[in-house]
């Protein structure tokens, strides 16, 4: 599979990633579409949201501190970028935690076309129908088979899932790969699983194969993750130094790196 | 006093600790939780913030940027953790700077159960009814004895007292510690101040003894960021090495370095 | 031009530095107010935003993350500030993007007095009156002449203008300076225009002569990232050793360094 080709259609084409994300890792998830060599922007005022999203390449929804006024922004960026045809992201963060949490999603998928959903094993399950409890927004466990969640996910909202975990699924309702990169100092930082969330919305942006977006967006993030590990010993230093390893991603490191299968 | 057990307790059991807290530390306070090994979460829409709460162990509130709606949705969470009997500990972030932020401190005092009040010595003797003028949310000068305006403001609203500062002042109605551990340059960088709240929040989540639980917290946190401070010249690689340090803190460097009388 | 002086006035005086700003780069905003020695507050509630004005030395408004509420709430504190004579600076964040944003703007500019414009070319030239179309929060290309156009605008709404860029120009009606230090990385990283907008605003609050106090403050910035991407090779680090240079920025290095014309 390309992957760096697809890296180098982010940099060259500088898309503009529209977002409406949460306010606790909102400038995180700005910056790393911003060293991608991409063009993020966050507009979540009901008087704008779909107005920006028409200038956009894709459209980010993060819902991690939502509320009914924030869901309704969303729903208006979400039926601009349905028209204007750009692929649409879902992170459905901390799904299955709250009453408000699961209503909101649903009323999401049920109400505007949503290109990609994505979460942890607990919160994609949960949307999935499965009946599991989530603690906040860290992953919970959860007992049936990813890949087939994920293949039945895809295939009843026809749509791509991912699944990020220690591997990562992506699945369609045609395949899936897998994504075996990434460092176990990804889950001692905040942050960076909404930052996947907008590594994949601002893939999505320049690659219309949306599960070949994924995986090449995973799969870079997450090398640099690896790359970014070895030069410290602490998470603090390890985002900063995360942020420059994607900055300098070049095409060797990411041929003799990448796990995706 | 056994403070690396606390710790330990955090590791280990990684209780969810609610906030409703301000939008410029917000990722901080998230961070310092992460990096501690418990779990953050952050929800403040008034529609789950109480369903939220019942998921905790603890919850922080912060009155950083408040409006009048984030404080009913404090409320609406404070009022299921007290009902849950988790302990909430009260930022009085900017207290005595204007109007509303005085009269909303008053408001949740009088209305819910606040297990913990914290702030500096400004903040926390404009809420024990002194007359002191804060400008904005950095500490003013406090003319009176500060371990006899936290005694006296703990039995006032029969809770534990945290002021901030040089040393820090731990009080109950009962007693009273000092932490004098810390290093001068977490008073150059924005969101130590917030970010202390939500380790004694966090500490409070696994230790019912509230002053024990805010002083080992402090103790830990002013540890981590003396030992970040030798290896950095400046306030943004400190608070970067600060998380490495708080992450990797071992019984060595506590027993070692601990300064709780 | 004096630069270290009015750097040694914000290391002196402290000023409060009041914000009301986007959610994206807000605790940059914060922390770069922070590291320059005064500072910074952030207090968005209609309730108090014109009471905090009333205590601080000026006054930064960034649209970034505009609402039509947040907007009212900034020609409250705008109005407070007004009063009080102390200086505002509007950073015109994404105008030209949004209908939104271009109304708001214009709504803030007719209602109260503002005394510093600032933006990149594309956002400035909307806000004179040029056909631009921005592209999200980007810089796009504008073909006239970028100093007669900050003249213009500058003798039309009586104030100061700041056009940043590879080079920066600073305008009023009567002459302009051209700053032209700083670092193509600092173009890699979210917030470093937006933390522009605070320097401005923190040099503002010491300085009466605004035109200097821009250009100091453009100086002083630009030359810190000069000096941290000596330091670093990426974004990441990049960021934090900006702050770092900041606070340890002396008398020597802007002798040496500067280049204001």
């Amino acid at each position: 599979m390309e992957i760096y080709g697809i890296l180098e259609k982010v940099r060259a084409q500088k898309p503009l990633v529209h977002h409406l994300t949460n306010w606790v890792t909102i400038y995180d998830c700005a910056n790393i579409v911003k060293v991608l060599g991409a063009s993020p922007v966050m507009a979540h005022a009901k008087e704008e949201s779909g107005d920006m999203a028409k200038l956009a390449s894709s459209l980010v929804l993060n819902i991690g501190t939502l509320t009914p006024e924030f869901i309704d922004s969303m729903k208006i960026a979400a039926k601009s970028a349905n028209e204007k045809n750009i692929p649409i992201i879902l992170d459905v963060c901390g799904a299955g935690a709250t009453k408000l949490r699961d209503e909101k999603c649903f009323e999401l998928l049920d109400n505007v076309k949503i290109n990609i959903i994505k979460g942890n094993a607990s919160e994609v399950a949960r949307i999935a129908g499965e009946n599991v409890q989530t603690k906040g927004v860290d992953a919970s466990e959860v007992e049936k088979d990813l890949i087939e969640i994920a293949a039945s996910l895809a295939k009843e909202r026809d749509c791509t899932v991912v699944i990020t975990g220690k591997e990562d699924i992506i699945a369609d309702k045609d395949r899936h790969l897998i994504v075996k990169n990434g460092h176990e100092l990804m889950s001692h930082v905040v942050g960076t699983g909404c930052m996947t969330t907008s590594v994949i919305g601002t893939f999505a942006a320049v690659e219309n194969n949306l599960v070949n977006a994924a995986a090449a967006g995973l799969c870079c993030y997450e090398i640099a993750a690896e790359l970014a590990a070895e030069e410290t010993n602490g998470p603090g230093t390890f985002k900063e130094k995360l942020f420059d390893n994607i900055y300098n991603l070049n095409k060797e490191q990411i041929e003799k790196m990448q796990k995706v299968e």
